[in-house]
């Protein structure tokens, strides 16, 4: 086999044989197969596309690469979750926790931020102590024993992924449908899942900036899933503005814990993308015989106020305080606190989310590159959302700064954060959050 | 300026100005472009093609990228000719000589023959005494003083045509039309070619295998022309079987002397594509009015013997023994004669090129890579051609092997030559031989 005659066979629109992904793959990662001819194969995909059998194949064969996570030692159905890339998403945060107290065990490998995203692994070491790493063996005894384990991504996952994405990266062939489902699902199928739930996000702040783009997306992870025997459902929701309020460390797990506390009236779009989320992962993990049988158990669980124990316990599992499940104040805070005003008066009709989570990294709360510190306090909170009206000079939002910050730096910080709050004159409806569900049987629009 | 734009630039079909095509190249040469950058460019060339604008941009920046030949202190128009790849392409031996003899000079720089095609370097070289390499004051002096010169391709010519050539072949980015041009025309422009007579082989033994993708190939070559001041004009001839009767070094030198003599009778094909190219020479150099009357100034001069002293000038000039011209039993001989019988009676309907020049290279005329010696003395005579008929047992081809050739060998080679022979029980007309001419004013067809 010779990998410029597989990637001619891509190139004239053959499919190639789960044999000859393999060999592209493994010939990767050994070196044998060269980045030139990776990325003149990863761009024929951009052209040509992958079917589900070779998209499945390359899934595999990058899943299987490096070391994978054995979690047949976790009783019941292990279901995990994958966000495409969100800001101010702290879902994760709360449906550890929240899916956990409802009988399905939580078995997650999160990451850190990098750029405008954050990452699970960084908020939780906001809170003082908390270990963001097990051995395989602390991982599967403590879900077994209390549901729920979060860790940091640890050992060499998936590194055909990790190589494969660096090389896509800067030649151009990031956006090949294929290419980003199977990179997204043999991370999930490393870490030992046996169902997955995806949150695809859709909008100005997203990767996929349309409806009908996100439900490709999610009908080509979907369709790797059926493929590889691992129960997959994908949501649509929407990323016209970050989905909580808080952007930050720190600031994130206060708004997860206000979620978890059952506070109404708190981060409604929040509660509703991770209701649903958890809903789906709860009929997957047989615990619950519809969504909406599943949404009334999980609402049931917060208002019990069991979700937030069950916080706790994580907390208390993992070397956390478990005391700040009930005094958030013990979290990191910021300096000081600084409004952002609005630059004219008007209604929000959008509000761009990568731009605030540039701002929140600038501030510090993010890396701009993988060995960058970050401070844990520090973050946007926003106090607009659209829909919502605002005065000329009215705070939209509010920066939480360290005391180094100040002159032409928070200028600039100021200056995106207002910038990125879209105003007109005529107010627009906020955007329908939910708009689509994706599972093997099709799609389901709500829009 | 970043390369990764570029590619995406190119990918979503947007044309890159000659400023960011001149960006990759250098680049690619300096070595701050990587290979696997410039693999994902080419195959998204590939998908989008380029435009006339960017594939002139292309062509320059490959031939500014080493070495040029000045040619300018040689009088009158250099017109230069290139073959897209021929077996039993003797065309060059003939050309240099004939046209030199009408007064148009020939500075001409070709190459050394690699897998199944020939090099006209490696067949002057079959010449005793003849010397390929002369200095750049050597060659124009030459030129100057007798009208004609063939060297070798010295020096660093467009090192980034070399570059992109090696990395197109093993990423499966052969096959893109303004790639192919931009190599062919660079190469041209940096020999210092003032015009340029372009012969595009058409058929099963040639890369482009129908009509109208040769055309499309010349087209972009004529269009390059245009764009860079080179007045250049492409004939599209038959290669759905070797041009010549002679495959092989000394062979071949053996048939362009009995075209020179004016044989009549001998290799009709061979003459035919000669006089059609030569002819438009003579027309770009200005040495005749109209491709009709350059045709009869050629025959004249093959009928006088001119050309015929012109060449044995061209030898005598570059060291060679110019008795050869009258005398071509001073030419090295092989060992021995090979008959290659017909398997079955039949007509012959088509003779694969490219199997024969394989077989040829089997036999030491030609090298499997660019380090293997050659035997000039040996190759393979067709007896048969298009439209002839054989009788089962009949020789339709003699090999002429040296004494170390036999036994598994040979039967191999044998067995290549015979099946490179396609015969059927109802004969088929000769294919039209110069199938259209592509100018800068348009295509003529003659089909």
């Amino acid at each position: 086999m010779r990998a410029v005659d597989l990637i001619r066979a891509k190139r004239d629109g053959a499919e190639l044989t789960p044999e000859q992904i393999r060999f592209l793959i493994e010939g990767y990662v050994s070196g044998e197969v060269p980045d030139y001819q990776m990325s003149a194969w990863a761009m024929a995909v951009f052209f040509r596309g992958m079917t589900a059998r070779e998209t499945a194949a390359l899934t595999l064969a990058m899943a299987e690469s490096g070391d994978t996570v054995d979690l047949s030692a976790v009783r019941g159905v292990k279901v995990d979750k994958h966000s495409t890339g969100g800001v101010g998403d702290t879902t994760t945060l709360i449906l550890a926790p929240l899916v956990a107290s409802c009988g399905v065990p939580v078995a997650k490998m999160s990451g850190r931020g990098l750029g405008h995203t954050g990452g699970t692994i960084d908020k939780l070491e906001s809170i003082p102590g908390f270990r963001v790493e097990l051995s395989q063996q602390e991982f599967v005894a403590q879900v077994n024993r209390i549901g729920a384990a979060v860790i940091s991504q640890s050992g060499n996952i998936t590194p055909a992924d990790k190589l494969l994405y660096g090389l896509r990266d800067v030649t151009a062939t990031i956006e090949a449908v294929p290419l980003i489902a199977s990179s997204v699902m043999s991370k999930k199928i490393a870490a030992g899942a046996d169902a997955i739930v995806l949150d695809v996000k859709t909008g100005g702040g997203a990767f996929m900036k349309t409806v009908d783009d996100s439900i490709r997306l999610a009908e080509a992870m979907v369709a790797i899933g059926t493929e590889v025997g691992r129960r997959t459902v994908a949501v649509i929701s929407d990323m016209n503005q970050p989905l909580g309020n808080a952007i930050g460390n720190a600031l994130e797990v206060r708004e997860a814990l206000a979620v978890l506390r059952g506070e109404s009236g708190v981060s409604p779009d929040l509660i509703e993308v991770t209701l649903t989320l958890g809903a789906h992962m709860l009929v997957l993990g047989g615990a619950a015989p519809s969504v909406e049988a599943a949404k009334e158990t999980l609402r049931a669980k917060l208002a019990s106020g069991e979700a937030l124990r069950k916080f706790a316990e994580l907390l208390g599992a993992q070397g956390g305080d478990p005391a700040v499940a009930d005094d958030p104040s013990r979290l990191p805070s910021a300096a000081r606190v600084v409004p952002v005003p609005a630059p004219r008066a008007g209604a929000v009709t959008a509000i761009e989310a990568e731009a605030l989570g540039t701002a929140a990294m600038l501030l510090g709360a993010g890396r701009a590159t993988k060995s960058s510190s970050i401070d844990l306090s520090v973050g946007i909170r926003l106090l607009k959302r659209i829909g919502d009206t605002v005065d000329a000079g009215e705070s939209v939002a509010e920066l939480h700064v360290n005391a180094a910050m100040g002159g032409e730096a928070l200028d600039d910080v100021l200056r995106r954060t207002a910038a990125a709050f879209e105003l007109r004159d005529a107010a627009a409806a906020p955007p329908p959050l939910v708009r689509a569900v994706v599972t093997k049987d099709g799609v389901e629009r709500f829009d």
